[in-house]
């Protein structure tokens, strides 16, 4: 079969590979009919992701229909259409129990990682029956592709973790993919405010069709100075991280209003300066997370009842065998206005 | 009256000053019988809060008796004895009507800081209706001066806000007097272990009395080694920080376990490091508080019923004429085991 193959720091190409097989009686073969390209995809070939070594096929997302099951596999049937999720989960140890799939002592984020990922004609899922969903008929699959990650990520790690509450104010900092998905599930809770803030055009633009009530341009514009003109000199009840610097993490601890939640969403590569002497009386939270996928089938809900449209996200389409354009147009996102690139497979 | 009073950086003295007199109709003038010493006086001393100016009588702690009421205080009559608390509450404004008394726009912490505080024989305490406790017959109300703000301090900075449960795992980095507050009050939750971390044998003896399961001497021990081996491997679900420096606050971030809290109580000058390289998919809250007294009711009821027993914290007393020797005594707590010192006034 075809993959597209990580060959260590700045080296993929799109390989044949031979076809998965079933390691355990709790895994599924799955034949891909569409992936996706993520940010940490672009941060392993950066060669910062050292779990994930070379001959590794990428990939943690996407939807395709079950082509073998393992003995143990539950609820499951070759031909189901199902969408991957990015987290493993057994379902069974002290962190699954808890609804802490990331963290699953035999899974959490393993695809494209420690495992082969979903970048190819076919892929393994481990602790399949908890790390699949079946995917309800009458429902667009190409969107879906869109809730492997990124949307529990952006609702989880931003919404949930930063308690968006109606009439509650919001700013999130970096207006990609995942800043987006944020957007779009905060609107769940009908805050008064989202406020994106970003230092590309385009993507303010499209922040503002998806919902934002306001855009800080902070290549051009003070963000704190304008957050605190929109918020009564207040600041904001939640700051959502969704790049990934130190600079936009310390930006979201000044947005903060007293009482606020600053929820992390980036994958971080440095550390940060935590202002204490200013923070340490503002009763204030920071999370972070890797998320859980627990919100999957609830987003599933939404996006049944119209409530989430998550097409939206998708700006471009490749065939697999192009696989390497896909990547070349998702990591020139600044001339390309690329979002989500959808990698269609056979 | 006799008042200590605030005269800049390492300059203070007993001073005789007037009476403090009603300024509005919700102010009390109470009658100071007991107030203690915070650390955070110690910190107004080194010129670390620029709020609090010279001129200023100290102390945000303390009970006593009401000697006048203004026209608009209900419920509180001339001769009942108070509880005060360390933060003045109007009871009205948006953060009070959210619990976030500490962020009260007319008061907050003000005693002692920006208005005259506890460490004289009267204080005029404004919004008194919210900001007094009267005290239920049959308390012993020197035990009471805890209340003020020490055990609130613990309480809710460091168990609420560390959300310490039944069966879960607290390290308290500080075994001072604000850390075995947070060490008492764990205790109504029944956590499995708590673990207390301090330089200090004395103050580790301490916690070990008050009910610490382990004690680490960072001194001569390696705490994250410790508190790995005490936790298999896992870290703690609550990592109290109750010293107020970088390297305590950042030791605290690398004692806690995926999934867990770091609630910070020490009052920070610094900035810290924060280790987001490590910290973004560890699904971790940090949170930071200056403290609300929103549970000072129901500290009380634990006081009354004997879940509570606030005097094992009082070490030293002295007569208000030496109050420099209850600073001193206070201030070299390393040579004189002090944990708190009550000055007893009048």
């Amino acid at each position: 079969m075809k993959a597209l193959v990580y060959h260590g720091p700045d080296n993929k190409s799109l390989d044949d590979r031979p076809m998965p097989e079933l390691a355990a009686p709790t895994d599924a073969i799955v034949k891909v009919t569409r992936t996706t390209i993520c940010g940490t995809d672009l941060h392993i070939l950066k060669g910062d992701v050292p779990t994930c070594e070379p001959g590794r096929i990428l990939g943690h997302e996407g939807v395709g229909i079950v082509h073998s099951v393992g003995a143990a596999v539950q609820g499951l049937a070759v031909g189901d259409h199902v969408l991957i999720s990015c987290i493993s989960s057994c379902g069974q140890c002290d962190y699954c129990r808890r609804g802490m799939y990331s963290h699953c002592t035999t899974g959490g984020w393993i695809l494209g990682n420690r495992i082969d990922g979903t970048q190819a004609e076919y892929v393994r899922i481990p602790h399949a029956q908890t790390s699949l969903y079946r995917i309800p008929a009458g429902l667009d699959e190409e969107a879906l592709v869109m809730l492997s990650d990124i949307l529990p990520t952006g609702f989880e790690c931003g919404v949930l973790n930063g308690k968006v509450q109606p009439g509650g104010s919001v700013a999130i900092v970096g207006s990609g993919p995942i800043g987006l998905a944020a957007l779009l599930t905060a609107q769940f809770y009908s805050p008064a405010q989202i406020v994106m803030i970003d230092r590309d055009p385009n993507r303010l633009e499209v922040a503002q069709q998806f919902g934002a009530t306001g855009c800080i341009d902070a290549s051009r514009q003070d963000a704190v100075a304008e957050v605190m003109r929109l918020t009564d000199g207040v600041g904001v009840d939640c700051a959502i991280e969704a790049v990934g610097v130190p600079a936009t993490f310390e930006l979201c601890t000044s947005l903060v209003a007293p009482g606020g939640v600053v929820a992390n969403v980036g994958v971080h590569g440095l550390k940060a300066d935590l202002h204490l002497e200013k923070l340490w009386d503002r009763n204030v939270a920071i999370t972070t997370r890797l998320v859980d996928t627990v919100s999957t089938p609830m987003l599933l809900k939404t996006v049944r009842a119209g409530k989430l449209d998550p097409r939206r996200l998708i700006t471009h389409r490749f065939p697999l065998t192009q696989a390497l354009d896909a990547y070349d147009t998702f990591s020139r996102a600044a001339d390309t206005h690329a979002l989500k690139v959808v990698i269609e497979v056979g």
